[in-house]
């Protein structure tokens, strides 16, 4: 596989020359989720996104180590056998991911940029792979509405009117497994994402506020690699929603590439009917369910040949918006090939 | 540099080949902490630990910038050279490393394991630059006592009573840059922490938490590299304090591997006199400090010739501890050498 001439790293892309390979995945998300055309992809559907847990922080935790469990299991391996768990999350110290970690006797390296972890995390899993540290890696994350809700926005029993620019957190986790050997989707490359900020302030326009991070990535990606957008199938956003998804490909646009063609957004196709969620989906389990369930299936069915994940994060608190910042955001990208 | 026989990795621990290096540091803390003889060796002590900012937030954010900053300078490099920053920090959703990175034009991949986040970062550096993803990185971390105690604990205004079992959390800033060539400390070989909890519930008894962890890599560490605790010339841990520090040398002790005579704690020395500080320093910023400042200088000077430094991360968040949990703890390893 390896070409001696291909560099390691142009611009902000590393080529993985060895190519590690996605060789199974796990998800699982909540009724809301798993109601639209996604969600026939999901493999696990909860009735209840409480998850049998006694709070919505347990109860994402537990959907986090069900994938990691999953991915597992679903490549025909024992924990014991798998070299690294790279995960991280939307809560607070990431304690979703902490504790999930807990429940398996595997390496941990916790990672965070929003809801671009997962992307973030299979970068640096096919990386360590790649280099031979590592022969299997699990990179996981997801979110939870409730949970998010209250830590980011208002306690839920406030009922809260929400505006037209928001979108919805998603309930649902996602974990794959990466392996120098076996069967699956190779990962080519990987584009690492620089915080841009474009001085957004509305912390319920996320997808605004991200676009120009996702823009900046997949335009770069694309000098590093020499490709056009149009050698892509599918050219994958994480969670901008119908209104970033709407500003992405302009900016892409205005920079000399036409991703409209080839561009579909993760929070834009998760939900059945965009009702009550606006712009759609968003949260580190948005992008990390569509990837894992529908992308991964539709690949391995070679429906889709070539994609360009980029996954798209915001890197604020409260505590940052409360005291008067604009939102920094990151887009971190992977090229998947099968 | 290259030994075709040694595995890339044993165990838990990835052996970097290549021999990358710790070729500058830069190092910012605050007036408290640098009366103490880390003091001495810290490149910007500051006279007031706002550092010239409104918040306390802010002024972790900028201590970071300015040791990433400064790390840079040191290294005589320019900010265009630098392929990648891995950073974090203690508050929620890591707002000061982010925050920072987005002053520079870098891409940014954002770490979290607590206190343990600055031997995290040099081994994910490291490996990236051993593999040769990229030719230099930085790796950097930080915290603050005002910033962390308003989060974790309570607003200072309150005045609560620490309790004697507690940690000071440290105001201060440590970075390195990790370069593939030039002269420096040699960043030997990495050992991954697993998620240690034994059960320990007291939010302010951090160094019970966490010597588990430590002691957990630290004998997988020898037992992976084949090496004894004396032959080092110093085994550091990040923040345990002297009450940690005791139960550290005791786990250790008990498994066959007597670190007493090597051992130094980052949280016990940082201070002059330990007395509102009671058990000592804490936080990312401690081992980020003493690392960076003290120990790389007595290295370079060769008074210290083999290190094994473990920073140490208890995974803990405010909701974790709020909804009965445990607190998991974290400790990742790195051994340097020149």
């Amino acid at each position: 596989m390896s070409s001696v001439n291909q560099p390691e790293k142009k611009g902000r892309t590393i080529f993985f020359k060895n190519s590690p390979k996605i060789i199974s995945t796990s998800t699982v998300a909540g009724p809301k989720e798993c109601s639209g055309i996604i969600g026939s992809y999901v493999e696990k559907a909860l009735d209840d996104d409480m998850f049998g847990e006694s709070t919505f922080e347990k109860a994402e935790c537990k959907m986090l180590s069900t994938v990691i469990d999953g991915a597992i299991k679903n490549a025909a391996l024992e924990r014991e056998q798998v070299d690294v768990l790279f995960s991280g999350d939307l809560l607070n110290q990431i304690i979703s991911a902490s504790f999930a970690a807990r429940d398996f006797n595997i390496p941990f390296l916790g990672v965070y940029s929003a809801c671009s972890t997962m992307s973030e995390s299979i970068l640096l899993a096919a990386a360590m792979v790649n280099a031979g540290y590592c022969k299997t890696a699990v990179a996981a994350t997801g979110s939870h509405f409730a949970s998010a809700e209250r830590q980011y926005r208002y306690p839920l029993e406030q009922g809260t009117t929400r505006p037209p620019q928001s979108q919805w957190t998603v309930t649902g986790a996602g974990a794959c497994l990466i392996s120098e050997s076996g069967d699956g989707v190779k990962i080519v490359n990987g584009t690492m994402g620089k915080v841009v900020d474009f001085g957004v302030t509305d912390v319920n326009n996320m997808g605004a506020a991200m676009a120009p991070a996702c823009a900046d990535t997949l335009i770069q990606h694309f000098k590093d690699t020499g490709t056009e957008p149009d050698e892509y199938d599918l050219i994958l956003s994480g969670d901008l929603g119908a209104l970033g998804s709407r500003i992405l490909k302009d900016l892409c646009w205005e920079k000399g590439f036409d991703v409209s063609e080839k561009h579909v957004d993760c929070g834009e196709i998760i939900y059945k009917v965009i009702e009550d969620e606006f712009q759609g989906g968003s949260g580190a389990g948005c992008s990390a369910v569509v990837f894992n369930s529908y992308v991964f299936t539709r690949m391995k069915q070679l429906k889709f040949r070539k994609v360009l994940f980029a996954a798209t994060g915001a890197l604020l608190s409260t505590v940052s918006s409360g005291q008067g910042e604009s939102i920094p955001c990151i887009s971190h990208a992977v090229q998947l090939e099968i």
